[in-house]
């Protein structure tokens, strides 16, 4: 059975009955199993490798053999994947959906940080990259005044989604190359004790805060942003003087009467690849300084350039993208764990949550149809080797099979450490890593059941010199292209969210009936009785 | 097809074909609608609400029908749930596989904090009990010398796996309840730069170390404490007077030469379900004080003798793990996600993922049969609001279902709170709690297909008046009993972990190559060819 879906007078294949696809499911039936004798060999680790800016890529621990590797090349070919990237990095508008009311732009986080080499010289992307260069100069002529005074210690960010995770992500990332002394802290939940928790541990006359939303509007924003003035206000302290907005120009928070300056980023920028933009900049900007942060953009630009090329030995983010759709549409395997060995990098798993699944789990195409095969898995994981203490007794010997990727780095970024029976902690924590790579593929046999071991449990392993700005940049822009391109696999939208909207409507509609219990009225629940019934069962409540 | 196993002379029937397994899958087949006008009720909200010790469990957004629940409750019956968990108490050996080497010993963390009603009178347990509570008088006795000095601020807790994440967990969620002044820090991974960003903000004069490991040789834990000592001398400080002991009676820990005082630990004791004993009991006692942490364990024990009763309605735990498998093994979902609705449970997730997965992480029964059905899934999640900004997308209109979990207090923890827009940030917060509950399961139909909704994501609430010590108690032994329960369910063992040898294994064969590589020697790769062609590649590293 083939068949084709036509609309506006094209003809389109579907996923599943792309040529490459059909040759993908033929060699499926032959999948390699990596714990026979002779599979997993020594010439296959290194020769199953692939190497951009100083970023190893291990492969070789996949359920992959090289002719899987060029029917991938081919869904790629087939797919127009390299072309779409082409177009989303020139600004043409790749956040549609045909036939539906959707958003309708370009998707230009690359031209946030296209400064250095081989710049895209496609107007829209050189527009916007003039633009985004001229909010990095304000920001350093605000911080060469803010340095001078030598006032501020500590910064609080206040946003929630893209507006904390990537920026959060980062500065943890980086923390070994803050200045001395500077803190940042992220509020973000509208949970008030978050707040509470935070705002305790600060001298607010040492405190900036910078408030990011986009639209302006953000529920949980706007009332964090409400806590925090009031805790200014009642400290004696002039708010204006100490909070900086990150907003869309002209929205209702580009407002000089209430922040001391305001930073703009542009409706083709989406939360989830902000982090290069100033939603990031002005945060990791106060705690590396300008240098660093210019240095962390590099990284990111050079791997913008990398996912350009036809290569699939250097182009990483395809290559990755390529196996995640084996592991996702072929072996069936609906998770992903990101298993960074680096403590720093504790918080990009949840970076990654977002920016995968926000990006990727959709049910329909960009036709407008529902799709007959699984896009976007579920993003997870905790840094090793803790995880090894954790849920690794899963990921060996569960039932649901789990593909894993590996992070690690060959130094350690403080570079203190000690030598304890004859090796040093950075020894332990790689040879950890690529033991787990191993183990995971080979597993072993046992006349003990409780000691058997299936294998064959996919892995691969990004490898770098060490997390430093230029690193984590390249690491970053790596897993946005990575996305990015299974949503050109698959043909989906990977840049707009509306499964956030229900969620959001529904929660303003309890909310008008929390408005009305506080006005000590009766709570009748007239348009929402499911509402009602909820808060009629926790006003009851009592211990 | 039937088929029974026969060992020991029992025959047994296997999970597929007990006869309340064979009514859900018949259930199944009329599985329940939510997203059909009528079926999600006001009425249906109030009556399918379990209620015990100050928790209320919400389940009326689960697709089950009162049908489901009985055969649910057959199955705890046919596979003796009740009378295992029974057992499990009074200290019988439940930590076993027949025909098959293993540890062989009870699960006793009932134990540690049975002081309070209803005290088990079972020999073994009643003994577990009174040595736990020796522990307790000898720890107050410790901090109450200790307070008097008023010499320490920080405590520096060093432990990995279950010696890190429930006492962490729970740290951070009664936080709000800490001493003022009081912080507790974790150092778990083998990751040096971990260290070294703990102890650069460390004044090591006011700061104690717990070292915990039940058995006395965890690498991790041995090199981090060796590292932490260092930094003790070199500041000129005698690392006995400020290190602890948390360990097993006479490991190589054991030794009040090296530390100012030991607790103890039992081998019945897994550290996965050992937040309630010393492994939690030291740092919580420091940052809380005794009489608080008294009343997280009176919360946990009141919570045990729920786990015991017969009837469905007020046993939460067996409800819960009896709805988990229906998800699990009927609608056959692969992950379950745990979204806490306050930001003082931002790691309870991360406890529960290590608590979940490794004890029922299992592919063998308690026969040392392969299973033929799933056993616990892959646990995961981040706090609410905060996950509708990041991957409620996937969840609402991904691929992949995923059921939810979800936790909500009807009080702030600091009662710190703001009225804005009319309603303050609880209420924004819970407003947002049970929409999502909602619009996961009753969808939206829309002509426009990205606004389509599938409904039918199956979710709970389990819902508290606030977090507080008692009631973290509560919920910590809520889900340790649901997990136990499930194992019973499937008749596998949660208590053990041969899953993780493997890899500890490979590691030691890796790290001794490093050891040749520091000693100038040329590694060969003998033995372990595969880790040897790891590392040269690394070795061979430059940007």
């Amino acid at each position: 059975m083939v068949y084709f879906f036509s609309f506006g007078g094209d003809f389109m294949v579907s996923f599943r009955h792309f040529k490459s696809v059909i040759r993908l499911n033929e060699l499926f039936e032959d999948l390699c199993d990596l714990t026979k004798e002779g599979e997993l060999t020594a010439r296959r680790i290194e020769t199953m490798v692939s190497e951009v800016l100083g970023l190893k890529l291990f492969y070789g621990t996949e359920r992959v053999s090289e002719m899987t590797i060029s029917a991938l090349a081919d869904l790629a070919e087939e797919t127009q994947a390299l072309a779409k990237m082409q177009k989303m990095q020139s600004g043409e508008v790749v956040n549609f959906i045909e036939g539906a009311e959707s958003e309708n732009r370009p998707a230009l986080h690359t031209a946030m940080r296209d400064f250095f080499e081989q710049r895209n010289t496609a107007p829209k992307a050189k527009e916007a990259s003039e633009l985004a260069y001229k909010e990095c100069e304000k920001l350093r002529s605000f911080f060469e005044e803010i340095e001078k005074k030598k006032q501020f210690t500590d910064l609080v960010q206040i946003g929630i989604g893209g507006s904390e995770l990537g920026p959060k992500a980062v500065y943890l990332a980086l923390a070994a190359f803050s200045k001395p002394g500077r803190r940042v802290h992220f509020l973000s939940n509208v949970d008030p004790d978050e707040a509470s928790l935070i705002f305790r541990s600060l001298n607010l006359e040492n405190t900036l805060v910078v408030v990011v939303s986009k639209s302006g509007n953000t529920l949980e924003t706007q009332t964090n942003e409400q806590l925090a003035r009031e805790r200014f206000r009642k400290a004696g302290l002039n708010p204006q003087s100490h909070f900086l907005a990150v907003t869309g120009k002209g929205s209702p928070m580009d407002n000089p009467q209430h922040y001391a300056a305001s930073f703009y980023i542009w409706d083709y920028i989406g939360g989830r690849y902000s982090a290069t933009s100033m939603v990031g900049a002005v945060a990791l900007t106060f705690a590396l300084g300008m240098d660093r942060f210019l240095e962390f953009l590099k990284g990111a630009s050079g791997m913008d350039k990398v996912a350009l090329r036809p290569d699939l030995k250097t182009n990483l983010p395809l290559l990755s993208a390529l196996l995640g759709v084996w592991n996702r549409n072929f072996l069936g395997l609906p998770t992903v764990a990101i298993i960074p060995y680096s403590q720093a990098l504790s918080r990009f798993p949840a970076h990654l949550q977002q920016l995968d699944m926000e990006s990727n789990g959709k049910r329909i195409d960009k036709k407008g149809v529902a799709v007959d095969f699984d896009t976007g898995p579920i993003i997870w994981g905790e840094p090793g080797t803790n995880g090894q203490h954790s849920f690794y007794q899963s990921l060996h010997q569960g039932t649901t099979v789990v593909p894993i990727e590996f992070i690690g780095f060959k130094e350690s970024q403080y570079r203190e450490d000690l030598s304890y029976l004859g090796t040093t902690s950075q020894d332990k924590l790689l040879s950890n890593l690529f033991a787990q790579s191993i183990a995971f593929a080979v597993g072993q046999v046992s006349d003990n059941p409780n000691k058997r071991f299936l294998g064959n449990r996919p892995n691969r392993v990004l490898f770098a010199e060490r997390l430093d700005p230029y690193t984590m940049g390249s690491i970053l822009a790596y897993y946005e292209h990575k996305v990015a391109f299974q949503g050109f696999l698959w043909n989906i939208n990977s840049f707009d969210q509306e499964g956030v909207q229900l969620g959001k409507k529904l929660a303003l509609k309890m909310l008008d009936q929390f408005a009305t219990l506080r006005q000590g009225k009766v709570v009748e629940g007239k348009g929402f009785p499911l509402g009602a019934a909820y808060l009629k069962q926790i006003e009851a409540m009592k211990r």
